[in-house]
């Protein structure tokens, strides 16, 4: 049953290949002190950073620069950039990359008039803030988090291994606006891309699997995850094909602006155990994601058969003709571990860099959430990780 | 493919139960002097109208009431509910009603400070407002036209017979809030219901029949569309499932807020047939569509034959098995035309008082869109009507 619940999300979205030509008109909304922020300088090398940094000047705009936002931003580098936004009286944080940059950008937004330690705050304590937040602009160059349209940011502390997210209330934390220009994500290299579309994937299925429901957000997430593996297979044999890559552009939006949530309860826990094994192992998101998700879901199974059932016929087009309600929900998963690894996705831990021995640092950095069908318990998520080695 | 768009919609909806629980907070964030618009008295009988005065009271405000505004509000109530909210000096609209009254608020909304006739501006010229407009907040009580969360406003000129409705391209033109509590809507007649369930149903058909596209929108459309399927059956069997009328009521707002056009033409010749049969019958919105509905889709097939043959697999869940792509198709449409009849919806406009005689004056209301699969004629359009009868 659709509870009670609010929606609100105001990010301006610019779509197409045309998007950039958007930045102007927002730009002008704001005052003069603009801090760009970006990551490892692909945005260099492809010519986007010349292009923002043109229109930034026909704007008239004073630009401060924080560079080098790593794929799993650290809370160091979060201090370093609230610095340069202070410094700077930024006006504007114009977040240009993929999730981890946009991720980054909010993180500063809710620090940068922040008394506190952001990182006690915000990410240990899941306080929201009080402070004056700044506004949040986006030229997205990567595909996945969905990070652009929702107001989550997730910061990674090395010294500790902990790797946290926190999906702030306030819908003013979220991008103002948000520039989608498919063809910038198409010089990405294959394993950023299926990663990304994995991310897309499992973030649609860590709102499935919870609830007893029948709800519009349940058919909402299976006509999204359809069209996320057709999308898929066509970018998995051309790369370059702008359609495919486009529809995988603008779902990753929809499958994480907490619309598919509305109204039913969430799981998290392969987000949850990827982002600590993130956290040890600084690997890609995506691959964290799809090396737990299959150990994890065949645990939770018979916890949750029903939606499995209705996953394996509704999305997979499994033949429930004359099987048992376990079968077509095993033939569900089964069908999505081919489409998994005919992407070529990372299936195990240890291909990124995770041992045995970090098995129990990774089981104590991973939050627990009540929302699924199981609340997993310490030795549930030990045993998931060894399977997933 | 998805071509150049942009996509806003800032409205903050609060669902569920309590969801008048939000208005105070909401309130106060106007100036004191509101101006309640409903309909015909139904919230008086129901206990809605004590509820939101109460409110309004608490809060402080200085309340004018724009009352009876009908189902197809008209250009003459529109001028009358002008000069009120002049002469009140209103800083917000609160419509309290269905789609009619969210529709008459955003009218409204724009005229206030306009110089110009409104009808001839923004329903014969088709301009957008240069003046200042008014923030409208929407307490809904009927479900399906999707109001609560776009800028779309259809108003009728019973002089000239034209039904005439104008998405503006503003969002600060859509509601600024809306509240939708689904045990608002327990109390409709079985017959305005099931004419909202097709409203629904018809706004997403509307949206999916046109372009060769296989993109995201088709997807969440199809999502979309079985999720209505599902929730009509049991709330036709049961009126007071709350779980039914409340996915029902959270399917309205996504069926028409944008979202499922995003990327693609539309066609919507099922609303302007439809509209135009309105304007000479006064008859209840989703009753003209469902009339006109599978004369003009069975017209339509031809045209766009894949798309048809996707609706009866994707939704209707046709076997194709050994079947033509036609016969494919047209069990879509069969299986489509055994749930509208199994609903009650009325299919022959002569049961909504339309007469043989008005066929000439109909059809040349019917304003002709071009985004569809086939731009129709005027002799295509009066077989329709014809075959509609």
């Amino acid at each position: 049953m659709l509870g009670n619940f609010s929606y609100c999300n105001p990010t301006k979205l610019y779509f197409g290949e045309h998007a950039l030509d958007a930045l102007n008109t927002e730009l002008a909304k704001y005052g003069s002190n603009v801090v760009l922020i970006y990551g490892g300088g692909s945005i260099k090398r492809n010519g986007i950073y010349d292009e923002v940094v043109r229109i930034l000047a026909e704007c008239g705009k004073d630009v401060a620069e924080i560079a080098g936002v790593m794929p799993n931003p650290t809370v160091d580098k979060l201090y370093e950039g609230v610095a340069i936004a202070r410094a700077h009286h930024a006006a504007l944080l114009l977040a240009v990359g993929g999730g981890s940059v946009c991720d980054y950008a909010k993180a500063v937004s809710v620090s940068v008039h922040c008394d506190e330690d952001p990182w006690e705050k915000y990410y240990l304590r899941f306080e929201e803030p009080e402070c004056e937040t700044l506004p949040v602009g986006c030229v997205l160059t990567m595909v996945g988090t969905g990070s652009e349209m929702n107001a989550g940011a997730v910061i990674t502390n090395p010294h500790t291994h902990q790797k946290i997210g926190h999906v702030f209330a306030d819908e003013k934390i979220m991008p103002r606006f948000s520039i989608l220009n498919p063809r910038y994500t198409l010089t990405l290299p294959r394993y950023q891309m299926v990663a990304g579309i994995y991310d897309i994937f499992n973030h649609i299925c860590e709102q499935y699997f919870s609830g007893t429901d029948d709800n519009v957000s349940d058919y909402l997430s299976e006509g999204l995850m359809r069209s996320v593996l057709h999308a898929s297979r066509i970018a998995n044999a051309d790369m370059q094909n702008y359609e495919a890559r486009s529809n995988l552009m603008w779902a990753a939006t929809w499958a994480l602006n907490t619309l598919v949530s509305r109204g039913k309860s969430t799981d998290w826990m392969v987000h949850m155990l990827g982002q600590s094994v993130g956290a040890y192992t600084d690997a890609t998101h995506g691959m964290t994601l799809s090396a737990v998700s299959l150990p994890y879901y065949r645990f939770l199974l018979p916890y949750g058969r029903d939606k499995f059932k209705r996953f394996a016929v509704n999305v997979w087009d499994v033949d429930p003709a004359g099987k048992t309600d376990e079968q077509i929900a095993l033939e569900g998963l089964e069908a999505m571990e081919r489409w998994m690894r005919e992407l070529g996705l990372v299936m195990r831990l240890s291909e990124l860099g995770a041992t045995e021995e970090m098995i129990n640092g990774i089981a104590d950095g991973t939050i627990v959430l009540p929302g699924g069908y199981k609340v997993l318990t310490r030795d549930e998520i030990i045993s998931i990780l060894k399977e997933s080695m």
